[in-house]
């Protein structure tokens, strides 16, 4: 298509609609260096005030989706279903529902990023276990997938480098904050990915990237219908992400949490999002016909359509059974993992400096700043600031007490981790109580009410 | 300042007033190169959906002009006043209002600039006279006003550099119709050219930038609250532009009728409008204090403040008693101009194609595509699409009826001049009446009505 892409980003300032081709020729000719980056991002302003409809933010994803490689699941039998969060603190739901799945016999073939942020990404999470490999080629993924029903590696290939352009500019150009543009880029990605269908968990809350249940439900519905319109069923659930999920933040922390909920003894929140979204993810795969219908192997009930309770049931069965266990520690093997830690979690290497929070009144935790955890978890060496920074496993936090729950003076409500000698990297902060930093800090991101608070549901809503 | 300048984007992306520190460091880091293109650009949208304040605008203002040279005029005694005109078509008041204000003794050091455009700029009509320089040294531009109280020239000199970078910039990213941006723009220049006082002529109309009268008011509203920010006192006056202003577009085919008007026969709206900017020219300055007082020679009712009414009054007594058409031809033989020329306005190169367009039915003018006539006119040669092309100075178009004005079958609406051969540059359009081309074209830039349409003002209002 001729014509200047000024008169493109006129139309999308005046609140017009671009046309499909207007958009895949502007990814197109972005890509290929021939609109300049000022005027992209005055665009991606625009459209930042003027938003998009579902039909063009479904073009601009596939657009960005057409951009690079595209994986090509189809060669292992059965019914793929992606699941993918939009972040949150203390989020190990993938180490937990990937076994659970695989267990019933559906195949997972997830790609995990590596955190760049507060802390660490299930990559992150999944190295934390000596000998663990995430890189791998994209032909031994699929044999692991192939050969165990499931492999959990780190993200590969150049998936949607439009999206990872786009999201570049908007970094620096106050344009990340964007629903059309939030969800084309999560979603040009996931569709990359290559999977049959798609749950979104959709946190929501002061440690989630939405902070407000309007704007995540218009988030949800958006991706919804991108996946719709691109030809894969999509699902969003809305999940609560006002304090951390379950007790542990940090990678070895968390891995030590998951394999307890493996073995049916993780913290109630913790349990109710890993069975809702896998319970989701179960019903999405069951009922298949012809070639996409459970492979052989496979739980014989998925044979049939499985409401989203029936998959819960399923899912909890799995861990109840051992079955789920036994697929973690089979992922754990196949991958070079040394499964001793996994066995024996005590083996994992605990931080040397560590310190306890304790309540100083009698009462309530009320509030918690989910978000100020976890950025003091990346203080404490758990994620990286820089793509150079190597990360401590063993910091973090375990948080003992949580929203609702009485506490009394004296009572430890949190121990923090840090400061581990044995890793590499960058001094750490050496934890110290009434010191300035993270100990000081921490007191900050919790509140102790007479009252206690009203319960919260951690499942907001299902959009479908 | 240090910071990311992503926040201050972010800032005003949300509503948010700019400090001044942070709008002149926007400036200057960005006219060093410290601020790429890709932020400046998606500030600029976002101040294009977000406005400024007045402060914030008269700051952004203040920080382009710094960004180059500025002129010092206080050399020349007097109170300088400039008039600055939105654009229009077929504007030539300022060849009319210089040699008025100055036959008051009021000093006009003028810099106007060439037209990139539809119709050639204030430099193109003077270049239409013979011998007439417009390029001059700062120096020879001082003395000629010093010796004759009056010079009009070419914009020499680096005013307002950042101004010349952002509008480029606007140009290409969707952001030239922002008013603070516009306000800006237009008044760094202003108030780089050292006037003490501003007149601006905002024209509304379908032959203006501003075809809204709100946002015309507006527009003008917030360039008098930057020159009284910046302290120069600035009257802006709304004017009528849903015709050409008088009859003539086209570059020689204007001189002819300023010199007319300077004879006292100019057509009625034109005398309306050069009386009334004239005037308040005239009564911005008069009744100086101090040095700034009417220097000798000026005409000594200057001494005492003239209301808007007496300005208009001395500006009438001007053209009467034939001071002005003295003191215009003054200016023209003190730049070099052929003052037979203007003397005998007959010797002006008549363009050798030219065809009438006839009315087709009774009744009256009822509606002017302003717009279409400039364009037309800038296909006949009266303007430039690039800065190579050649301007071809008897090219234009004669309006013989405007709008109201009673029509019968077979009476001349225009005469359409062009395809001079005297003049190099690229083949222009061969005039024929009833073929594809500007004589097609301006037959739909015009309406006859039945009814003849209620009198419109000229002048809107005056901002101050």
């Amino acid at each position: 298509m001729a014509g200047r892409f000024v008169d493109q980003i006129i139309k999308k300032r005046d609140g017009g609609e671009l046309t499909d081709e207007e958009i895949r020729d502007m990814i197109d000719r972005y890509m290929a260096g021939d609109i300049p980056d000022y005027q992209m991002s005055s665009m991606l302003m625009a459209i930042y005030y003027s938003g998009m409809s579902d039909r063009e933010i479904t073009t601009l994803t596939l657009a960005m989706r057409d951009s690079g490689e595209q994986v090509d699941l189809s060669s292992i039998p059965g019914m793929k279903v992606d699941k993918h969060s939009t972040g949150g603190v203390g989020d190990k739901t993938t180490l937990i529902i990937g076994p659970i799945v695989a267990a019933c016999g559906i195949p997972v073939a997830k790609m995990s990023g590596r955190g760049l942020g507060f802390t660490g990404g299930t990559v992150d999470k999944w190295e934390s276990i000596p000998g663990y490999q995430t890189d791998m080629s994209m032909e031994s993924f699929f044999e692991l997938v192939r050969k165990h029903g499931i492999s959990l590696v780190g993200q590969s290939g150049d998936l949607a480098p439009a999206d990872k352009a786009l999201y570049a500019m908007r970094d620096v150009t106050g344009t990340v904050e964007s629903i059309p543009l939030i969800a084309s880029s999560i979603m040009s990605k996931k569709l990359a990915a290559g999977a049959d269908k798609i749950v979104l968990d959709v946190t929501v809350g002061n440690g989630a990237f939405m902070q407000d249940l309007d704007r995540a439900k218009e988030l949800a519905k958006r991706m919804v219908a991108i996946g719709d319109g691109a030809g894969r069923e999509t699902v969003a659930m809305l999940t609560d992400m006002n304090e951390p999920l379950g007790h542990a933040i940090g990678n070895n922390l968390e891995v030590k949490e998951a394999i307890e909920m493996l073995h049916g003894r993780g913290p109630e929140d913790l349990q109710e999002i890993c069975y809702a979204l896998a319970g989701m993810m179960i019903s999405l795969a069951s009922g298949a016909d012809g070639e996409a219908a459970a492979p052989a192997g496979a739980d014989p009930r998925l044979k049939d359509k499985l409401s989203y309770e029936q998959g819960i049931e399923l899912a909890k069965e799995k861990i109840a059974d051992g079955s789920a266990w036994e697929k973690f520690k089979e992922v754990v093997a196949s991958q070079g993992g040394d499964i001793s830690y996994v066995e024996d979690p005590s083996k994992f290497p605990v931080a040397p400096c560590y310190c306890e929070l304790k309540a100083e009144s009698d009462g309530y935790i009320g509030w918690i700043d989910t978000m100020g955890f976890g950025l003091a978890a990346g203080r404490l060496g758990a994620g990286r600031a820089t793509k150079e920074d190597v990360i401590d496993p063993s910091a973090g936090i375990v948080l003992h007490k949580k929203i609702g729950d009485e506490v009394h003076v004296g009572d430890v409500i949190m121990t923090i981790y840090g400061g581990s000698p044995e890793q590499p990297g960058k001094p750490r902060y050496v934890i110290e109580e009434n010191t300035q930093g993270v100990a000081v800090d921490l007191k900050k991101c919790f509140r102790i009410d007479k009252e206690k608070p009203t319960e919260q549901p951690r499942i907001y809503e299902i959009i479908r």
